[in-house]
C-alpha cells in the first residue's frame, strides 16, 4: 500500500490528538471533532482513514483506542527503532529531551559530538560518543535513523559517514540541504523556512488590508 | 500577486543557499546547480523564479547577489519584524539562539515564561518577561509574530492572550494543534510528525526489499 506523504503526516497528527484524548478519558470521537482540532474538513479525515482501511460503524464516532492501534500498525515498525542525534548543541539537546519524553516506538539511544566537554558523558541520560566512533556505535546500538542538529557548516561532511554506517533515514535540522543515495530516506527540515513563511503571509495579509 | 505556499518555502531555501554561496565568494549560479543542491529539477527552480518575475539573460547563470535581493524583496517586510518566544525551555532557548544567529529581518526581541528562575533575566541576551505581562510587552516592543515552545498541555490557554495582544502570526512548535481566527496566520509545526514520517518511509523501504 502506498500512502501519500501528507496523509502520513496527518495520521501522525491524528494519533497524537487521539493519545491526548485517551489520556483525558475520552473513548469516542467524531470525524468532525478530530477535523476541527486540526483545522481541516471532516471529509479529509474520513478520506484519510478510508485510505488506510479503517471503517467505523458506530454512531458514537470513532473508538479512540481502536483507532490509535490501527494508525500505530500503519505508522510504526514492529520493534522500537533506535535513533542517534548528531550534534548535541542546544537544538540537539532540546530535540532529545522532546522526543524521549513522548510515548513512542522511536527512541534516541545515542548522541554524537566532537566537543570533548560532551563526549564520554551522558546528556539527558543519553550517552554522547565521539563522532569518530559513529560507524562503530551505529552498528553496536543498531541505530537506523539519525537526527542532524550539527552546525550547518559541517553538515555536508556528515553525508559519507552516514552512508558508510548504513543509516536508513535522516532527519536534517540544519539549514544545509543534503542529498543521499536512493535507499536512504531524507527529510530536510529547515525551521528558518517556516518562520520566513509565516512572516511572508503576515506581510501579505497586511498589504491586502 | 499570490504565490503558493510551497514556492514561498523554496524561495526561502534558495535564498539560504545563495547567501551561503555568496559568503564563499560565488558570484553566479546555474539553475541546475541550485536545483541539485535542493534535490529538485532545474525546471522547478526556473518556474519558481519566473513566477516572481525574475529573469536572467546571462550565460553565466543567475547573479547571486541580484537574486538574493530579488527574493528578499518578495519575502521580507520593509522593516525588521519583531518576534516573541513563549516558553523558554530547551526548545525555546535553542530556537532563540538559532534564529538570532542568522542574518535576517526577523528578530527575536523578547521571551515569555512563568518560571520565576527565568522571568526578569536575560537568556541568550533576550529579556524574559512574565507571561502575565504578555499583552503589555507585545505592544511596547511591537511584536508581530510569536513562536510557541511551551509545554503542549498549556498551549490552548495561550490562544486568547495571543488574540488579545494583536499578534498577526503564530509559529506553533508544540504538539497541540491550534486554531486562530481569520487574520492570524498560524503554522502548526510538529517535529514529532516529521520524525514519524521518516520512520514510516524507512519501514516501507525495508518491507519492499
Amino acid at each position: 500500500m502506498s500512502i501519500p506523504e501528507k496523509t502520513i503526516e496527518r495520521l501522525s497528527e491524528y494519533r497524537r490528538t487521539l493519545l491526548a484524548s485517551h489520556a483525558q478519558g475520552i473513548t469516542h470521537i467524531f470525524s468532525h471533532v478530530l477535523a476541527g482540532i486540526h483545522g481541516i474538513t471532516a471529509v479529509q479525515v474520513r478520506r484519510d482513514l478510508m485510505l488506510i482501511g479503517f471503517s467505523s460503524d458506530t454512531k458514537k464516532g470513532y473508538d479512540v483506542e481502536v483507532l490509535i492501534d490501527f494508525i500505530s500498525q500503519i505508522l510504526d515498525a514492529r520493534n522500537v527503532v533506535n535513533i542517534g542525534v548528531i550534534g548535541m548543541g542546544n537544538l540537539g539537546q532540546a530535540l532529545t529531551k522532546y522526543f524521549n519524553g513522548q510515548r513512542s516506538k522511536l527512541r534516541i539511544v545515542a548522541s554524537f559530538d566532537i566537543d570533548p566537554a560532551k563526549v564520554g558523558h551522558r546528556i539527558d541520560d543519553i550517552p554522547c560518543y565521539d563522532m569518530a566512533r559513529f560507524e562503530e556505535q551505529v552498528n553496536e546500538l543498531d541505530i537506523k535513523i539519525v537526527i542532524l542538529s550539527s552546525p550547518a557548516s559541517i553538515a555536508s561532511e556528515l553525508v559519507v559517514p552516514i552512508i558508510n554506517a548504513g543509516i536508513k533515514g535522516v532527519l536534517n535540522f540544519t539549514s544545509m540541504p543534503l542529498n543521499f543515495p536512493k535507499g536512504i530516506v531524507v527529510e530536510n527540515y529547515d525551521i528558518t523556512t517556516v518562520l520566513e513563511k509565516v512572516a511572508y503571509f503576515v506581510k501579505e495579509a497586511e498589504e491586502n488590508n
